[in-house]
């Protein structure tokens, strides 16, 4: 019994297939040579994995990746034709190392990280990996690339969650401007994850554009209406051949939908309060609305500025939906992609509404407006500020490209070797390591919000409930506090050690990670979350492991002479 | 014969392999529902794909991408289990629409495109794509998504290349901040396009970390050196089990070639010139560097700055590049990661230089100095501002995340049906779509540079060499201009015209596409290439074309009433 399968446990491979170890730095393949060479590669290390500074100028980053790091290093293994190929890159490397790299798996390897969904801080490692410093060092690269991206998105997604408010639908629709194939895929996946959805308001098949490939992948809700090209593909009414629409019931048949259209439209243009506002709309759009909803009765949802929203637009999607409600459809509402966004949707719904009123139609006013054209955060902070009737927003090169901050900075760090630990030393003070295999503690006040995160050397004692504790800054002597936690959550949990078959946490399901995050968002304490100058939450060390940082650091950092 | 293959040309699928037709946005497919129940699916239409805006406020852009978009379109088909996921997206769908689908192929349609590598302007289209409406909706996304970060990343590189200076080295490593794994290995390709290299002064297996899947899967160049990690996992020297060096001739063996260094560290230490400048070394550092170089003699390059780049990790270095030097090897150089570079590479300079003089060692003074940490254009200027003795520049987030703008913004805009001219209007003037099949051209001036491009409709007869022909701006009345080319060269060539057996661009290799980026970026008038404010590159449309546009707009264009 070598690996798990043989046991029935099986871990899928990665969802991107190019995830393999060539998916690495060379760099890490030459340090491989080397530990090899110098007989160090089975030395047991032990590398944090996490990052420095939270993105986005905010004071929280939600954790993601893990599930795929989980699925890579399962499936960890070097093809021949792999291994030829990093010879060829190591020219005079030796053929026995060529050997090593065949045998070369994941079995010795441990890996321990918080829950995916959770929301993490700086310099708390998200994982801690152990194992041969040959192999961990080849994990390195697929890791912070799986785990950077990821939590980035994640992020930003609920970042833009928090400023549109939970009562609005948020859809994700990048896939044109995102960084690559993979990068369109995995933005969808993990917006999703950090509280993205096309469910919540908008029922049926209704929005907005989104990934198709994400949504078989993942099972995530999908939603589809029309683009500007497809209003502009028709000329005139002329076009459309099957006028026919069956009612909803089934009961009746209306032969000529077109028709029938037109005739609302006219009853528009004359009602008292709506006379005047347009005049001739347009009748290309007129067509493309009409056979829109000839596709989609149930679900008919129309982008309404391909020539003038107020003028045309809204005029021609109110005949259509009247029409269709005729026949016992009910519309689902509108798309604005351009133009004054606060003032259209204001205006907008001052239509639907007269048109309720006048026309008699209950429920006409509510409408669902979306609006989309480079949305963020920043934009639906204002839009906030300049009163709008906006009911759900489309998001998209601003979310999946993290246009405001491209990238985080996890890094991947060697804290011990043959239980030694080690430290990495810098100028400045930001980036030198924190030294030893730790655990790590999530202390909980008494209003049941999460006060500080606390790491300890491995073998401490973990802080107890109702126990005084004094919690360190690692690195500013003076930032220390007593706190007695109400609640005391170990953050690390054991994910891979060494086959699928060892007791290890499971991988949940995407929704399940999903919930973890939006109810960790909830529980954190406000002025954490808020946008403006937010309070940064504490992250600490025990008196111990504070004490032992500074001695390893005094011995290892060369004393300088002045001159 | 219905297809390419059997005539015996292939063309190879995506180098993703998620790059599937699902790779789209829910809309183009109930769009493609909406045609097909209009019976609009097979009318004739033609999009043009461009962007309004050159990235990183300049006044360029290189164009990559256009391969993966071939290969796509090429072995476009939809499986059963795709069509039926799709099925299930659109609720109410008919079932012969899955027919159609099943059916679906690019054997009708015809792409057009600027040569990949090439310099281009915007809104001047660098695809033109013809075909039936409904399958040519749906290459929409997928092709988006394949140019819009492939020739970000392109252009992000060529003006790092630009600021660094043709002399120096630059080497791309971003893989573990890339957004996701495709994110990682296509920068690496688009950056060497954009004319990155890892070969141009450095010798062998030398410089920096660099993506090994990229380089497998695109042959580009790999280098690598080690990470602090590999220094930080050695405590002592003693370590060090295996200290045989043979010489490289093969006539001699230093047997402890871990001495041999610690005598030259002395050497160094009480030389006249370098007594005083540093006392004790880092011996974990030490060690590292001595086995790496055991490892890696030819190649021995170091990575000096994990304890102190001037106390420890210089003389560390010229310690083991001194021996190696005995036995005829000689060390590549340094890399520094952190710190003031500037002022570390000008006292590493004078270091070697010294060593050079002191233990009369030709050629110690030009190690090549690597640097990295966080660079980008403001910090290499800043750089090249303060002078340096760096010949390598390393360079990861913010190339490969494109961090100071992370999305390009190509569309793709129906521009004609069924021979009908389209245009999209906004009140944006500068998201006004130019209507019409057009043909671009770009015309060269007496000194060889490029000095505009010109759209003209289809069926205009092409501009002639030395005949006078007004230029026109396509939106603003009062910008236009007479000129005489000294060069025609027609941008749009045939790469698809249904199958892969009819004649059509070749697919050029990716060192002929890099080939080709350089020489045109070369080729450019030097005030368009400059960071600083520089002249916009003349885009136009023919007099005829100008004309038709703006009948088109007043045609489309709703007329208000002021009330």
């Amino acid at each position: 019994m070598e690996n798990g399968s043989e046991l029935g446990q099986i871990i899928d491979g990665p969802t991107n297939p190019m995830v393999t170890p060539l998916l690495n730095d060379l760099y890490q393949f030459t340090m491989a040579y080397a530990y090899w060479k110098a007989g160090k590669h089975n030395e047991r290390s032990v590398f944090d994995l996490y990052f420095r500074k939270n993105p986005f100028g905010g004071e929280y980053t939600v954790f993601a990746g893990l599930e795929e790091c989980v699925k890579f290093l399962a499936n960890f293994k070097l093809s021949d034709e792999e291994i030829d190929f990093v010879r060829d890159c190591l020219p005079g490397s030796e053929e026995a190392f060529g050997d090593y790299l065949r045998g070369l798996d994941c079995s010795d390897v441990e890996v321990y990280a918080i829950p995916e969904g959770s929301v993490v801080f700086p310099k708390v490692p998200l994982m801690r990996v152990e194992g041969p410093v040959g192999v961990v060092q080849l994990l390195e690269t697929p890791f912070l690339n799986l785990v950077n991206f990821a939590s980035l998105v994640a992020t930003n997604a609920a970042r833009h969650r928090f400023v549109a408010g939970k009562s609005k639908s948020l859809l994700e629709f990048g896939a044109r401007r995102a960084q690559g194939p993979d990068g369109a895929i995995s933005a969808s996946k993990y917006c999703y994850l950090g509280g993205f959805d096309a469910t919540r308001q908008l029922k049926g098949n209704v929005g907005m554009i989104c990934n198709v490939a994400a949504g078989k992948l993942f099972g995530i809700p999908l939603r589809g209406t029309h683009s500007h090209a497809y209003v502009s593909s028709f000329m005139s009414t002329d076009e459309i051949v099957d006028k026919v629409l069956r009612s909803a019931d089934g009961k009746t048949t209306c032969e000529d939908f077109v028709s029938h259209v037109q005739t609302w439209l006219k009853k528009i243009q004359y009602s008292p309060s709506l006379s005047g506002i347009f005049s001739e709309t347009n009748q290309s759009e007129l067509a493309a609305f009409t056979s829109y909803a000839l596709a989609f009765p149930k679900t008919f949802l129309a982008l309404v500025d391909t020539y003038d929203v107020m003028k045309s637009g809204i005029p021609n999607f109110c005949a259509v939906a009247l029409a269709l409600n005729d026949f016992g459809y009910k519309a689902l509402g509108i798309r604005l992609d351009s133009g004054d966004l606060a003032y259209l949707s204001r205006e907008a719904r001052n239509f639907f509404c007269t048109v309720e009123r006048e026309l008699k139609v209950p429920g006409f006013g509510k409408m669902v407006v979306t609006a989309s054209n480079d949305l963020n955060e920043e934009t639906i902070d204002a839009l906030n500020k300049q009163g709008h009737e906006v009911d759900a927003f489309g998001i998209g090169t601003y979310l999946v490209t993290c246009y405001s901050q491209a990238a985080l900075g996890c890094v991947f760090k060697l804290v011990e070797i043959n239980n030694q630990p080690r430290i990495k030393l810098s100028e400045d003070v930001t980036k030198v390591s924190i030294p030893c295999k730790k655990r790590s503690y999530r202390l909980y006040g008494k209003e049941g919000y999460p006060l500080v995160d606390i790491m300890t050397g491995e073998n401490e004692p973990p802080p107890k409930v109702g126990e005084r504790l004094l919690c360190r800054h690692p690195f500013n002597e003076s930032k220390r506090a007593y706190v007695v936690p109400q609640r005391v959550e170990e953050l690390l949990k054991c994910y891979w050690r060494g086959s699928a078959d060892e007791a290890r946490e499971e991988l949940p399901p995407l929704k399940e990670i999903r919930d973890r995050c939006i109810k960790q968002l909830e529980n954190m304490r406000p002025d954490h979350m808020r946008r403006l100058n937010p309070t940064p939450y504490k992250v600490s060390v025990s008196a111990k492991l504070y004490d032992f940082i500074h001695f390893l650091w005094l011995n290892e950092a060369p004393v300088g002479e002045l001159q």
